[in-house]
């Protein structure tokens, strides 16, 4: 999992790489970057990752429908090998029929148009500018959390995740019943903690095709929500994120050296 | 003018038909609510106005393309005295295929089906929570002005425009300047100051299909871009509109009394 | 009118131009092409037209709500000296903010967008191929209903139009009842004769976005609705019509000599 | 396969299940109606199957992304006990989350409205009704067919699909230079033939949101192929069709006792 959208833990795959290399594991390296495609930096072929599955419906910016395998030669080469068997799942015939420009299934052929329109934007915006945008919006959601007085779950800067932020909610106090607040008061739907954080943290999503002033209206939401539904938290944790957007070069990607 | 667009200032219309009566002053009353129908409450037929002009891209949260023309007896009895030649402006030939359902020329058909929807939706909000909720947003963004120690230009408070908000520029600064950042940095478009208002004013729409994330996120960008302009103004203004939002009771415009 | 929708007869405007000149007639030539423009070759400037008037919704494959006009220097130069009075008809602040890129009116901003698509589709077909599609569309049409034994209402090839055909209807039956089963049997709507040409005409259009198969359906549902509304007819108007478009070349507008 | 798509052959699902109900033969009955259903008369219920099928991109008139899945108590059952792996395809997490209102992956949220409106759109036109449409555009397909002296691939009568028509080429003319003349000339996309019908035939779709005149437009571009692309042929296939779509009762499905 490249970026963890339970929790907003961002993982240094290329650094899992080079531990495997160094042990000389021979096992497959497979990375979900569901949540990170297209809003943090990510590279297939240079962390030498085996099999990278995406989707359409977040970085891409596109409605839920299509799925995407990178896959490496050691992985097609292991893939005869698996015992599983598999027919819609199986490699083979979408490699044979994509080489002449074909499906073997029927895909979700307008998602396809949209693809098309969707790496158009982002190479229009340049990927670096993309995901030094999306560092921005973290780094200004985090500020609001700290203002605010709240914690951000991920207690590692280097895993911060540039695509969502997870919060714990102060004790005594139930996320969900504060995410319910946020959606009818605000029409604003917050990420719910799963498994054992569930009520414990909520979730701020920063992804995709959003800008600024979309961040002041979801923070502005949060901070609302927060004081209808009685959580205590300190005022002015959105005048902090706009303090930071309104100064902060946009080469913060750049001088974070990742 | 029910609502000036320029300057943030409704009119009493209804003050203004009581005084035309007082004086027994025969003049046609006539009514442009292009910024205001659909935002802020207005009455053709209870407050006698003859004819009413609106359009479709304001309130009726439509593309721009449709035109309305509310027209009292007393104005239909005094057109054909009018000794202004006209074909297209002339109602008789609107009224004669409207009433079999028909339009003498090719109407905008497919807006016709958007206004559909436009009604359906404001029917189902239910007029009375749409104006609330545009007053709402109106209080909301001058409390954000005053904190910034900015002012709003409207003077008197009963004339206070819910469909947009002009504030003043401090002396010396450029509102066209200010604007320009705002549009460069955050993608956001102010109404500019128009006629001697020129580069004194700019203006902040809060009108038709608008929520409360809508305006933190409008009023984040304004408190973004003065800074990114060094236009001197206080801190905070996006936490007082936010304070209110939060606070304030879903019946304002009941308790307004307009 | 370069071409009359309500008859299916198109101008011959440079003679109409011509004949002018040769009599020193010092009128202004104003042309409608809001049924041919970009259907039917015209040209504004080459034919020393004076004013043109357009609309979006025909050959421009648009939504009606724009309207175009071309003026001449010499109409331009004559416009001051009209004497009817006019504010939005007049060509002067629209000529004046439209050198700055601007628009002294609210215009109907998203039909600008789909006129630049509608701009590029026909650039990209090619305008001498765009007409020649229309002729060829509008003598497969003539073909069939001279197959089916009835009658073309205009009677002089040199005058066909190119967007729309003009049927007469047999003595004795009423082409609005011919029409309302055409709509109700088959959820086609057929232009209606207009004025004194009520009920003796029906009128088939073939112009904008149209291809082979369209007429084909459509010149299916006429053939269809004759044998509903038991108008005396012959078979077949469909067969002739889809040999001819079979087989003709793509260059009769070339070989028509327009 | 209730219908089968590569040969226009519908199977008598209710015979199958009484057959194997005769022989007391214990299997699941799983049936595809991915090209019928919404378009052909189907219930999963009455028949008794266990297992059907079905994707959005063909009856029910959306774009493709959604594949459903309708089971019986029994295929249910038998389940658990099932030795293939399987995750995705388990039906235990849909259906634990569907009766809670959610899914247990992200679902193509987007397709689920406009299902909800295709579904509407049935329901509106009635199911017996879309069953009898889609009889009587196969039925005036055949009809054109034969006209043409052609020959309709699938023998037996009581199997012919109401979603598709394959035609078998005439000898020594190869069905995909046919299909590719009637891209290239009229832009119309005609199914190949597959497998061993490679060349053979060639499909004719008239299925799901298709009115009579797309009928006319898609075998009028059919016979213009034909011709274009020298095939022997009779004329006059199209004046088949619609003679027939011209007078037949609506009521062709009850008649048929489906």
């Amino acid at each position: 999992m490249h970026n963890e959208t339970s929790t907003g833990v961002a993982s240094r795959i290329r650094a899992i790489r080079d531990a495997m290399d160094e042990a000389k594991h021979p096992a497959l390296l497979l990375v979900d970057t569901i949540s990170s495609l297209g809003s943090i930096d990510y590279r297939h072929d240079e962390w030498r990752v085996d099999v990278t599955v995406a989707g359409s419906q977040k970085g891409l910016m596109l409605p839920p429908g299509l799925g995407f395998n990178a896959v490496s030669a050691k992985a097609l080469a292991a893939a005869p090998r698996a015992r599983l068997p598999r027919a819609y799942w199986d490699w083979q015939p979408m490699l044979r029929d994509n080489a002449a420009g074909f499906f073997p299934y029927t895909p979700a052929t307008n998602l396809l148009y949209g693809l098309r329109e969707a790496l158009r934007m982002l190479d229009e915006q340049g990927l670096a500018n993309v995901f030094a945008r999306h560092d921005r919006f973290a780094e200004a959601t985090r500020r609001a959390v700290r203002a605010w007085r709240l914690e951000v779950l991920c207690a590692e800067p280097r895993e911060y995740s540039s695509s969502l932020t997870a919060v714990v909610m102060p004790a005594g106090h139930d996320a969900d019943a504060f995410r319910k607040i946020a959606l009818e008061r605000f029409d604003m739907s917050l990420g719910t903690g799963l498994g054992r954080l569930k009520g414990q943290v909520f979730r701020i999503g920063h992804l995709g095709d959003f800008n600024d002033l979309m961040l002041a209206g979801t923070l502005g939401g949060v901070e609302m929500a927060l004081a209808a539904a009685d959580v205590p938290f300190a005022r002015g944790g959105i005048t902090a994120a706009l303090d930071f957007l309104a100064h902060a070069t946009q080469d913060l990607h750049a001088a974070s050296g990742r």
